[in-house]
Formats: structure tokens, sequence, C-alpha cells
């Protein structure tokens, strides 16, 4: 598996695409709206062949990024690693111990298909698996 | 810049190895003490042309690592970025508004000169920047 994207929670969507844009000396190339999650998406390249940034803004008080927000404040949130086959990885990482966050995948941004890993089987990271949509 | 790695605090070196090692589908390839931050940081790699994962792990009680695990728990810690000249980029940024931790680059792990931003000035990212030494 790749590493695809770095999920980092912010709380104004604006203004950390301002902040992000003056480190990179890039500005975010995507917007992107993930309603089953309550979070608006904002997308950075870094590098020829690097992961992507993801910044992660809440929609409304509701989603898990909300939580996150109150719990831990702003921040790097996840790592998002691409994999060929989510439903046989998600199978292969049940088996080897790690706690899936859900039972079947889920519609994430970026026309993928996305699952959780609970941190708490994964040395606190919460890790994402993702397989791009061909449909 | 580019992304380079991404370091995640861990408590115990030899289990965070063999859990990456199993979620992963790959080992660490090289171990370095960085003495000057009382770290032990582990490499893996995280795919072709992505940014690579560094386990960091404290060696005594005394450095920033093992502060941030007794604040925060284990997890993702620092995003690191390399660029080609470390002190015209932390004269840049410094006029950018970014506050560094540090005043003049220090030794790093993996043969770099490396530089920490304050996390209040990123939006809650501790983000280094990292050269490759030459000499």
């Amino acid at each position: 598996m790749k590493l695809e994207h770095i999920g980092i929670a912010v709380e104004n969507l604006e203004q950390s695409e301002a902040l992000l844009k003056k480190l990179l000396g890039r500005a975010s190339y995507k917007r992107e709206t993930v309603e089953s999650q309550s979070v608006t998406t904002s997308f950075f390249t870094a590098g020829d062949g690097a992961a992507k940034l993801e910044l992660v803004a809440p929609e409304n008080s509701q989603g898990p990024i909300q939580k996150y927000l109150d719990k831990r404040g702003p921040g790097i949130h996840h790592l998002a690693f691409e994999v060929d086959d989510i439903v046989a990885e998600m199978r292969r990482l049940k088996e080897d111990g790690f706690e899936l966050l859900q039972e079947l995948p889920s519609e994430g941004a970026d026309n993928k298909l996305v699952c959780f890993l609970h941190p708490r089987s994964t040395g606190g990271v919460l890790v994402e698996i993702c397989q791009t949509r061909t449909e």
C-alpha cells in the first residue's frame, strides 16, 4: 500500500488554505464536500509523486471532525494509504488484528472508497485505506 | 518544498516496527539514533516516490518526544518538507510570519539539517523543513 494523502483537521477552511499556500508556495487545487462525513475537504499537492495534503473542515457540529477538533484541536488527523482491492484489504487487516471502524467501505472525497482503522489498533495513528472508484 | 517524511511518535520502537510491518507489508529499512534529540528513529518506505514514515522513540526521559508522548500519547508527530536551501527558507518563513523553534539548523536523522516551526504558527501541525547535507 502506498501513502496517498495526509488528512489535516482544520477549523476554518479559508484561513487554513491561505496558511498552507504561504507555507508551501502553492494553492489548493480543489475543494470537495463529503456529505456523509459532514466535512469539506481541500487538496494540495506536496511535490512530484508525494502524497497529497487534504485539509478537512467540519460542515456542521455533527460529524467526526468536529468531535476531533473539540477534543484535540486542529492538526494532523490521519494517514491514508491506497490499496488495489479495499474489500480484500479490509479482510486481511481484520485477520491481522487491526480494528476496522466500519464493516463496509464508504464514499470518501476524491472519488474514493474508504475505510478507517481504529487508532487503538495502530499505535495511535488514525489510518485510512482507500481505493479509487472505477465506475 | 516536497513532503519528505512523516514523523510518528512511538513509545516502544520494536513493537511499533512490528505493527507497521504488519500494516504496510514491508519492514523498516534502517534505524538511527539522534543524540541531540534523545531519540531513536526507524524508517519505512511508503511506496514509490512517496514520503517515508519515520518512527520516533525516546532514548531517555529528557527529549521533546517523551514530553510529547506524556502530553498527547503516541501518534502522528510531524510533517517534514525537503528544501534546497534551509537557511534561505528559514529566513523566508520567518518573514512570512511563521515561528521558528530554532535560530539555526540542527542535525537531524538521515543525514539532514533540520528546523522545526512552532505548531501555533502552522494551524496545529508541527512542521519540519530539512535539507540533505552535501559534505
